[in-house]
């Protein structure tokens, strides 16, 4: 399969790591999102959304949205269980980073970054609301040591590609040790350096 | 079952859609969200994130977020195909909704009809996120008639439900014929009212 990232996008990313740790062969195709990339024509003929990742499979059938494609070359895996209980569990975790994590920490991330911006400039709000993501994982992985079940699983991938970057937008893990000793859990199973 | 939901919430609605169309028994407990109702202690205590609509099965576990709620309720029905592709496509709408849809469609409708706004005093950035996301759906409609293969799925009942609602944010539907001839046709499937 041909995965179209951008290598500087957690969403992208995240791909990555599961491909990877499944050894699932791919061919990487770089969409450079602030070269307007995944505005270009060819682009968007594969997502009209315009937003990557995009995965297109040897048939020609593509699939976008990153969380939809973890779940999708997850199944079978141990890192999405059959048991159709702990698979929602693993859903509500995956709406909740795209609806309550990625749009205030991948944002303030990509200010900083990309914009040009400071941690003083951010958006207020969106700082608050990042801010209450990180609290309520900690508050999450403060008795456990994965998101859902006894095992790292495809919520963890999701949660980890931000949430390891979250400093760069300002965020400060250190006084979240629990969020801190989940992203080493999360980096040595999927044999990455340190963030 | 038991759903914790507030009656004026889309993603609430959605699930009434759902469990209505299957004929899934289920008790109704209204959260009033804007009297306080997802921050109390005893409704942090079933979801810590503060947000509806909950489901409270039997055995006393819960689950959260809408759209992992319609993936698990409508498992073996015709709503969510065996297919794990046409799973996939399925998903990519759900996120896609809560991505790229409900935070502009929704918040604008909140906007107006909750906090006395009007459709001019609306967050440009917002409004125009919300005309790119109709008009994803009016593109995607022009040439089928429903989101994904060729009968009503989970896909369709997430949309659906801001999307009806969208006039009520200052969105204006005439132009969208295909969009509208869908909501008709989901209504219809649906026994609703037309909105």
């Amino acid at each position: 399969m041909k995965i179209y990232g951008d290598m500087t996008s957690g969403n992208c990313l995240k791909l990555r790591y599961l491909t990877d740790l499944l050894r699932l062969a791919y061919e990487w195709i770089e969409i450079d999102i602030s070269a307007g990339g995944t505005r270009a024509a060819a682009f968007l003929a594969l997502n009209p959304h315009g937003q990557v990742p995009v995965v297109v499979f040897p048939d020609g059938r593509a699939l976008a949205q990153s969380n939809a494609i973890l779940r999708y070359l997850a199944r079978g895996s141990d890192l999405l269980p059959d048991d159709p209980f702990l698979q929602a569990e693993i859903d509500q975790w995956l709406f909740w980073e795209q609806y309550s994590h990625e749009p205030y920490i991948a944002v303030c991330r990509s200010h900083m970054v990309y914009s040009g911006g400071s941690a003083q400039t951010r958006e207020a709000w969106r700082v608050a609301r990042g801010e209450a993501a990180l609290d309520a994982l900690e508050a999450r992985l403060a008795s456990r040591a994965w998101l859902v079940g006894d095992a790292m699983s495809i919520a963890d991938i999701a949660l980890l590609a931000y949430t390891r970057l979250a400093p760069q937008g300002g965020f400060d893990l250190a006084p979240r040790s629990a969020v801190r000793r989940w992203i080493a859990a999360c980096e040595a199973a999927l044999g990455l350096q340190p963030a």
